[in-house]
């Protein structure tokens, strides 16, 4: 295992070599995870010009955190004391210390009062800065099986949770409470925790994107949709479902479900490595374009998951880029009529060489409309 | 309602303009909030030369939230339509084009990234952006008798939540399931949702400052630490109480109980308009000094609370400034012994006038030991 974080901070260390950098200083909390495992908060990485410089630096530990408490990595870590400062502005300093001349930051997570601190206490002189980018969302993007089964297991949990929460009555229940019931579910069957806010949408509220739960409950006729995800390991997955409450569906209920079915099979047909993420995108919009959805739609139809819910790559209009072998995604989207409801399908897969079959589906409860 | 907020507005509108500026773009989410109620996520507030020139830019919408839908203040709202990029160089573009010359910023929460693009649309002839500072934290200390009032419901729900477990068979259940029943518990007594991630820390685990619920189980004879909060209306409160489990502490565990008190009392007595908020600090740290708890304290006796569940002041001791009426804060000393437990008991309370009996308690629940 630790292994794996050498490796990766081995990897980044030839990007940002290659751009000119002769250390970086990783911050945003999901990059120092995939680089260095699970860390304190606000614990920052120096990634420098050997394994041996790499330095991972802590803030004030909690009061019973022991310093050093890291055996399983061959990480060097440093733990500052009470009233010690920014992590952020020690690393930098020690960077300078070890000769190096550019330190690429992360700017798009390092806020402007953070990146002042450092540069005043490194004046230009001593130690430039430059701009890390999303060098390490980019080595993020393709999940090694290791990555992948910690989402196969997750996966796995939601979707138990969802099974046992069908068998369950829901007439008469509010949003929260089923909401709050599928995340106790996730935690019974083994997730750190829900990977997102739980989304539980009835009647008029189904079928929206992003619905807080409220206190509407399930009534007979209801679209009910259904989101959640569970963290597992650190790795986050989702799974959304919609369903009909009661024994006959209406015609409006079931051919907007078969025209969002069809759209979210269209989207997961096109999950095949080498295209271009864009065209997923549009695989699944057109669907619902011609049927005269164009308006309202969601942004984009999905989009990568691994140590945040919503990581590269964008499956949506614009997105640049290709689909690798190894990239877990979602396809995820939906038709939201105000004040009637709608449908939203989304699954966690994995896209797969065709010669191998095709995407992994990771979420695999039925996607068959269910009357409950 | 609205009144409040422009109102609030209006007093940001005399700090900035006190020190040069003659706009500001607020992005802290919790601070936004504060100024012009709830608003989508990564909306951003410009706050101009005078009410009419206030408005809040919000990123492109959710499928079924129609832009303008604000109908309970008179701030202006822009809804920014798909890709049309970062609502703060939008909102910083309109700022120069209502011929404000110097925009202050937060620079405490833009990013690097997102400070380089205002500047790239805005070159320094047409706009030159200062620094906001914390400004609208200073505003958000002091809270109004409404705001007091939401951090009064929200006290006596997680009063509530507590007690209900308290009546509950506890011995065998984990960690995670008790922490997980409490949330369910503030949800169900009307909270938008726990205030922070609820801690149940048994046994070795407890009186730990930030214990991850764990499935280790409750046992005779342990100390099981509780602290939770509830959300209400946006506001956040916290509880903390430590019990034992059995009918018969333990010596050193009445003994360890009773000094916690006692510092936790001494914190509580401090809180008086006019002390400095170190004093309050002091109060509570040397009765865990004396005693011979120097090492491993936490690094702060407690904190401001509000919109968000850690705000200003800070009881630390080297904190500036001192306690005004109306203020809220915890109070929530604690001790921890490695491999054996400890206690922590937090209360949140509201600074009031001596004259009218001394700080006001919101989290009434019994202070004493309790066996259960």
């Amino acid at each position: 295992m630790p292994e794996v974080y050498a490796a990766r901070r081995s990897r980044l260390r030839g990007r940002f070599n290659a751009a000119g950098s002769t250390a970086a200083l990783v911050s945003r909390p999901a990059n120092v995870r995939y680089l260095a495992g699970p860390v304190p908060d606000g614990a920052v990485l120096l990634v420098g010009r050997s394994d041996a410089h790499d330095l991972l630096v802590c803030p004030e530990p909690a009061d019973d955190r022991a310093a050093g408490v890291r055996t399983d990595d061959s990480l060097r870590v440093q733990t500052l004391t009470a009233g010690a400062g920014d992590p952020a502005v020690a690393a930098a300093d020690l960077a300078a210390g070890h000769d190096a001349d550019c330190l690429a930051v992360e700017e798009h997570h390092l806020t402007v009062a953070r990146h002042r601190a450092l540069r005043s206490v490194l004046p230009a002189s001593r130690l430039r800065l430059s701009d890390l980018g999303r060098a390490v969302e980019q080595l993020r993007v393709v999940k090694d099986e290791e990555e992948i089964s910690c989402l196969r297991i997750g996966a796995e949990i939601a979707d138990q949770a969802l099974s046992e929460l069908l068998e369950s009555i829901l007439v008469g229940r509010t949003e929260r409470h089923l909401a709050l019931e599928l995340e106790r579910r996730l935690v019974d069957h083994g997730a750190d925790g829900p990977a997102f806010a739980t989304s539980v949408a009835t009647g008029p509220h189904s079928g929206r994107r992003s619905h807080r739960p409220t206190d509407r409950r399930v009534e007979e006729g209801d679209f009910l949709s259904v989101s959640l995800g569970a963290s597992y390991r650190g790795y986050r997955c989702s799974i959304g479902r919609t369903f009909v409450i009661g024994t006959s569906p209406a015609d409006w209920q079931i051919d907007l479900y078969d025209l969002v079915f069809a759209a979210q099979r269209a989207g997961r047909e096109a999950l095949v490595p080498g295209s271009a993420h864009r065209d997923v995108d549009h695989a699944a919009r057109q669907v619902l374009d011609s049927a005269g959805y164009a308006e309202g739609l969601p942004a984009r139809t999905g989009h990568g998951v691994g140590l945040e819910i919503d990581e590269d790559p964008q499956l949506a209009p614009a997105a640049m880029g290709k689909l690798d072998a190894c990239v877990p995604v979602t396809v995820e989207p939906g038709v939201h009529l105000p004040g009637r409801g709608g449908v939203r399908i989304d699954d966690t897969l994995v896209v797969r060489p065709e010669a191998d079959g095709g995407p992994e589906l990771l979420t695999i409860t039925t996607k068959e409309l269910l009357a409950l």
